[in-house]
């Protein structure tokens, strides 16, 4: 190991560039050879399969420990040359078999024999495309029981005076010509990074050799050796093992290993590096030293081992030395990040926020501008509208439409875009929330009962509540959010998520409510079934004013009036079908149901192994789409009379006596002004508390946010929000959970190519302003889009809610340990946390957070709901409590550490190392 | 290897028992010290999670390298001591320290020290029961921060004086006291098989030791050692690591080594005979040589391997000697039994069967007799009634209720239950098919056109057909079958399997064309909506009878007259809602698509991680009945008049004019009866193709059939049925493939008990007659059932139909192969015909396959469905002329080797070796 740290050196040196390595096979038919690649390493291993002609999937390598034996002794009795000044294969071939004769190890009358092998043509797997191998299955058809077929390698030959930059490189008469034309076709060159240099095994046996024929070549400058390598890579690197006949399988399992080696990061360091044989053969021990065994007993050679999701650094190899278990586990630390110290100065969080995110300012804007922003665009458009609706019909019915659908919309609007284009963490989506909604009629019927005027009552709380947030900006008080751990956040969006669902299932069994079924109904006995309006009673009758513009009596044909008509007239409606309405709510389901699994099956089909990846994705990030447009096209084909969405299509307020503008003074006395300042704090916490859990959630670590948070100024905007929405008489809005969360989901971002087998790697989020801007324009605009969006039905977006709903739980760890209440402790899945944490400690944790939810939900439901926000802050204290039951080691791992537990466990730590 | 070899000598002794190995680490807890279980195997290893206190999953050992050298160094220097006599834990320590200090190994002061340090007591990792579990969090609410828990140590001490039959073992004042009240109450010795042996690895670092002090010991007798294992079985062998401080990393990856080696089946071998310490090294030698490596760069060592579905048995890698790549696999090989020889005698095949089967009769009945039978029982039930319903409405159709639904359940229930109780095959069940079905029509319509007696024609048909199957089983005819390949076999069955699915699709939406949805209506005009019955125009009602017993005019009530009183009467339907049914179509389709993915939800339950394996087992195995019990109940909530499932109540034929016996002569014209052997010959084919080709399904060998086919058996048997319902005017019955492969599918048995981590395997089919018998004598007294039968939903039914026909699809590799053409071959599963034969070809074939298939629909959806038996004579002739396209190779991967040519490519292959 020692010696390893000092061949390789300092660490700051430019990096090695990436090694491509082929191996390829000495093929015999009879007379003719030919060189075949049977294999090809970027970093996991692919196989040419025997009979199939093709690629097997990525794998690790799995290699016997006696074949890297037997290359360790090849290395040491072979030819080994670093740094040849080769150009061309042939020249190359030539000094490695000098330099064999000249040791002794070659006798010279086989120089020719061995070169004329070496310089055998090479034949390539490459991937057809499909319009090809069509034609080929034609062709096969009348050529068949010939097993062996030669068709590429033919091809390969014909193109053999390619152009390659007009260097075609004649000198090679017999052999390898550049077949680069075949080479620059080649997509897999796509998965090769830019700088990356090839290193090609060649093995082989032979009739004429008694001896194995051994070498390894490092090129001075790395040369293109033109049909070589299957792709235009220059090569590096030369290993040659030709051998006596009867041994392939054993130069093969060499050539293998050699490969593997070449390919591993810190022998390929090593490779680079060596400055003689001893070097290598020290790589090859280092390696040896780290490798990992599995038991013959206990795994069959033949499975291919799938790559796994990460392999270790190796920066962490060559410092950690090796050894089997886990220790280099260690739990999450709860980082807040530097936005939420304390500055101790008037708006010095707000200026820091100011002053960190202006730089990213312009980048906002220009990234935005990617296919998969559509697809987000749409899907938070259609769950913005959704909810502006549903919310605008919930506040038109508690404050008597003074706030009704259109107040919604335009608040939603202009609130979630001057939010978006101007807060601190742009990928938080404004929206109306339940408590704020209680609050809102509650404030209601607390006016009317008290002769107070609503508007300008309202107004004053927000104004001053929207005060009260600009001075826990100016004093920085979003810094107690650090204290929000796990606990309380996952907690909080749980109960949120919990909300989701509930709501869209209440909806869903409210259409069966809306839309009674008939369940007597015998399609024989249709001839019974009807509903007929009968005029009231003559004496009754004439006690009504008939009408306007028609005349009297008899002049009102009852029967052709409809439901409601005929009971405005004062008429009774008779019949067995008065009471039910058919199929709208087992169609109302189907739409339901089908739209929320639809989603759940297109999003899951990025999994499947069916069509190219591309396409997949697309379906995927498109998933919510498309189920809505298969799920409103089924219910257009159907015809039927479904709910559906309906948006105002005038632009004016909901209640005529109404404008758009709130005057301040005058219908309220004036110590109503002063009082409002109390509910008005109700308001803050409850805003503080909404807005700021939601944003430590989409600001969590593990979304790898590059532009950080800005909790100071997102409060700042929500306050300022607030004021304007008072003075216009539009709803408050804040932070929503669920659709912030579906917002992040939406854009986040993998590595796009990578070594074959390699998993794509999460990068992070498309963090920008335009997908936020442009949902708020598109609910703004959205009353002109009214011809179009009649069409969506209700229960479709209840679906796309209930989905919403089920996906913010994924991920959420207090989730993935409520299942584990229903598994058995053998087929729990291999969380971390459950092998540091004993498993009552964790249900027991578990527990504690199902009880504190259930209060959450209970307090939800009644009108306690105000106090929502407080209980928030209870949650922290529970938490807080929990200290005393969990060691701080148990926290660590299912939740976070509170910053001054955390201050102290170092302490402690360091006192221990004294 | 040649040294093993002699080793582990003659091969015919008895098997060495299997060794549980458990391995135990030294804990220093202050001044404190115990032994704590860290890891067991029984063939993959367990390891107690650090801080999780639990068992991990079961895993594939990783070993590095090092720690083998070092194991493989410890036994060089160590104490190795064989077939040493002890019978308790203090002896055998005893012994090997005095051996230490004979051999100069330790020092004589430190003897005492040692062995207090080896007989401490030993704490095991046991599972609780749940609710001591439960307990255990009330109990750890208030103590906590302590990390480590002593609880279940001192409850084992606790238990020290127990029983275990009165030999408790007193001599052992300090140390490991048989907590043997614990060990006999630990549930996990039910995985370990009962003639096991323990092997105690015990390795752990001490302050006063300078050099390590290793001991390997094999007991000439296993001893209970008391508390040493967690489970009361007798220890073999012993290995002791102790060493001075400060490596404990290394010593426990050393015990790892030597726990992992112990459970390895060849090393196991060479422990239990090996005779000196060099033939232990030996066998560590050979592990490695065997040992599979992954290098470091390409996987985690901190990954745990799930264990492989199959593993390479010790006597293969005895054999065969390592190595890589996958030269071991064969293409699976035609077999298709002796029960196909053509004997050449008369009735040889027949007598043969006979033979065969004749000493499994009483084993059918007594083995029939298992939980598992009821499921099976249940699901071929509801799949024969309904059958039996479909055929005989459909049948009741075509020859205008000569056969109905009464006749078909009766036939079904005779000829079923004479079939399984007598037959060959009894896990074969016969039904009407499709084809019988369209030549009873064509011969109906041909009867009725020509004048002839359609009941006595039939009869005589029946009794040709029956006597020409007579002829075929006494001639061994059914030898011809072993023609068949996979290739016919599969497309037949994928016809099959698409003709089920396509009827209960087609049933389906059937469902909408009768209950039509109206959806133009709008809620609130309900009342436009009406359907009344207008009495016709006076003057043409008049030439009308008036209905039985009333009055003629006005005493008819025509507005409480039913549709169909209605329409009987001559009146006509006016109004909007007379054309539509309401709900009844949408909720067939909620109940059909319900049924059908929550059986697939249910059956997929099996591979969830939550509940018990056992039951998630029975919910499996139940799946189809629960969910018929939940859309059922689902359906009686609402009440609706969906189409019920209706049998007939009354045991008679379905038409007056018919008896139960059809008399053979006198209706029609003497050349009748000869002539009618000519379509005889048609009804003959077609009943051999179907009946032999599923039973070639049935019969395959993976089904892992113990108790052999009886082709000649079923055929007799099935011509013998023939007669009978011919006589009795019955339907023809046939082998019905879908339920045949049902009940296969619902019968399939795997082992019960493993090693942790093992894979369950595929034990074979409950080959019995008892689950068929019953479900048909079910079926015949479900004349008495109808009134729980009347609640079955047929929307419910047609659920199970097509589940029945997409499960029928799985594990058809023809199935597997179309689905190659949507994957790209990156995504492509890993078959092993993909690693033989080029993608082009195995497309080609499929596509081949394709349009034969494509060829059969139409011929099927035509008239001349009649000749669809002879098309699949022609199956085989496409198949034969596939040999001349396909190479042998590739046609032995994907399909099989047609007899003939499998014999000359034997010769071909002799001739090659000389």
């Amino acid at each position: 190991a020692e010696r390893l740290r000092y061949i390789l050196g300092e660490d700051d040196e430019a990096p090695n560039p990436t090694l491509f390595t082929e191996m390829d096979t000495l093929q015999h038919d009879g007379e003719e050879m030919e060189w075949k690649e049977s294999a090809r390493w970027i970093k996991f291993e692919e196989k040419v399969e025997e009979g199939g002609e093709r690629w097997s999937k990525p794998h690790v390598s799995t290699l016997s420990l006696h074949s890297l034996f037997e290359l360790r002794t090849c290395l040491q009795t072979g030819t080994v040359l670093l740094d040849l000044d080769g150009y061309s294969l042939p020249q190359i071939i030539d000094d490695v078999i000098e330099k064999q004769i000249e040791d002794g190890l070659l006798k010279p009358e086989l120089r020719e024999k061995i070169s004329y092998v070496l310089l055998r043509k090479h034949r390539h797997q490459t991937k057809k495309p499909i319009h090809q191998s069509l034609a080929d299955i034609g062709k096969s058809v009348s050529s068949n029981t010939k097993m062996k077929r030669f068709e590429p390698a033919a091809s390969a030959f014909a193109f053999r005076v390619g152009k390659r930059g007009g260097k075609a490189k004649f000198q090679q008469p017999l052999s390898s010509l550049p077949s680069s034309f075949q080479q620059l076709k080649n997509k897999f060159i796509k998965k090769i990074p830019k700088d990356a240099e090839a290193s090609n095994v060649l093995v082989g046996e032979v009739e004429f050799l008694e001896k194995p024929f051994v070498a390894f070549v490092r090129l001075l400058q790395s040369t293109m050796l033109g049909g070589v390598t299957e792709v235009p890579v220059p090569t590096r690197f030369l290993f040659i093992l030709l051998g006596p006949a009867g041994k392939a399988k054993s130069y093969n399992e060499i050539g293998r290993a050699i490969a593997t080696l070449m390919v591993d990061d810190l022998f390929s360091d090593v490779a680079y590096k060596a400055r003689d044989r001893e070097d290598l053969i020290a790589g090859i021990d280092e390696f040896l030293d780290e490798v990992i065994v599995l038991p013959p007993g206990e795994w069959d050679p033949n499975i291919r081992i799938e790559p796994p999701k990460k392999v270790p650094s190796a920066e962490k190899r060559a410092g950690g030395g090796g050894g089997g278990s886990d220790d280099g586990e260690m739990p999450e630390v709860h980082e807040i990040g530097e936005e939420l110290a304390w500055t101790g100065r008037f708006c010095g969080g707000l200026y820091l926020d100011i002053k960190r995110k202006l730089p990213w300012f312009p980048s906002d804007f220009y990234e935005g501008f990617h296919i998969q922003s559509i697809s987000a665009i749409l899907f938070i458009y259609l769950g913005c509208i959704t909810n502006a609706i549903t919310f605008g019909g919930l506040l038109g019915d508690a404050t008597d439409n003074y706030q009704g659908v259109m107040e919604s919309f335009l608040g939603t609007a202009m609130a979630g875009s001057m939010f978006c284009l101007f807060a601190g963490q742009p990928l938080i989506i404004l929206s109306s929330t339940g408590p704020i909604l209680i609050f809102e009629k509650l404030l209601f019927d607390f006016s009317k009962g008290n002769g107070i005027d609503y508007m300008e009552f309202r107004l004053w709380i927000g104004l001053h509540s929207a005060l009260q947030c600009l001075i826990l900006v100016a004093t920085d008080a979003s810094f107690i959010i650090k204290y929000i751990t796990r606990f309380t956040e996952e907690g909080f969006s749980t109960l949120i998520s919990f909300i989701f669902i509930y709501d869209a299932i209440k909806k869903m069994i409210g259409a069966f409510k809306y839309y009674p079924i008939n369940s007597d109904f015998k399609p024989d006995y249709v001839t019974m079934y009807k509903c007929e309006c009968v005029a009231p009673d003559p004496g009754e009758y004439t006690s009504f004013s008939a009408p306007d513009g028609e005349d009297e009596g008899d002049a009102l044909d009852w029967t052709q009036l409809s439901k409601k008509e005929c009971l405005k007239y004062g008429g009774s409606l008779v019949g067995k079908s008065c009471k039910f309405v058919p199929d709208l709510a087992l169609m109302s389901f189907i739409l339901f149901f089908g739209t929320y699994s639809m989603t759940l099956t297109l999003k899951k089909f990025k999994f499947s192994r069916y069509f190219p990846t591309k396409l997949r994705k697309l379906i995927s990030d498109f998933s919510i789409f498309m189920s809505i447009l298969m799920f409103v096209g089924l219910d257009v084909l159907f015809g039927l009379n479904t709910p559906k969405l309906q948006v105002p299509t005038d632009f004016k307020p909901t209640r005529v006596d109404r404008g758009w503008f709130v005057f301040p003074f005058g219908k309220n006395p004036w110590w109503v002004y002063l009082a409002s300042a109390l509910p008005a704090l109700l308001v803050t916490i409850l805003i503080f508390m909404d807005q700021q859990i939601t944003a430590v959630i989409v600001n969590r670590k593990e979304h790898k946010l590059r532009k950080a948070a800005g909790y100071h100024l997102d409060l700042f905007w929500v306050g300022i929000l607030m004021a304007v929405c008072s003075f216009m008489g539009l709803p408050w809005y804040v932070a929503a959970t669920v659709i912030s969360i579906a917002h992040i989901d939406s854009l986040k971002m993998e590595t796009e190519t990578s070594a074959p087998g390699e998993q794509p790697q999460f990068l992070g989020v498309r963090e920008q302003r335009v997908t936020g801007i442009i949902v708020f324009v598109l609910t703004g605009i959205s009353v002109f889009l009214a011809p179009i969006l009649k069409y969506i039905p209700m229960p479709v977006l209840y679906g796309v809610f209930l989905y919403m709903g089920v996906a913010s739980l994924n991920g959420i760890q207090f989730w993935d340990r409520c299942k584990l209440f229903l598994m058995p402790a053998k087929h729990q899945p291999d969380y971390v946390f459950l092998r540091h944490v004993p498993l009552r400690r964790i249900h027991l944790f578990t527990l504690v957070q199902i009880i504190c939810l259930a209060v959450l939900w209970i307090l939800k439901s009644t009108v306690a709901a105000i106090i929502f926000p407080v209980m928030i802050l209870a949650l922290i204290l529970v938490r807080r409590l929990l200290d005393f039951v969990f060691s701080q080691h148990d926290l660590a791992w299912i939740d976070n550490i509170i910053p001054e537990k955390e201050k102290k466990k170092e302490d402690d730590k360091k006192k221990k190392k004294k």
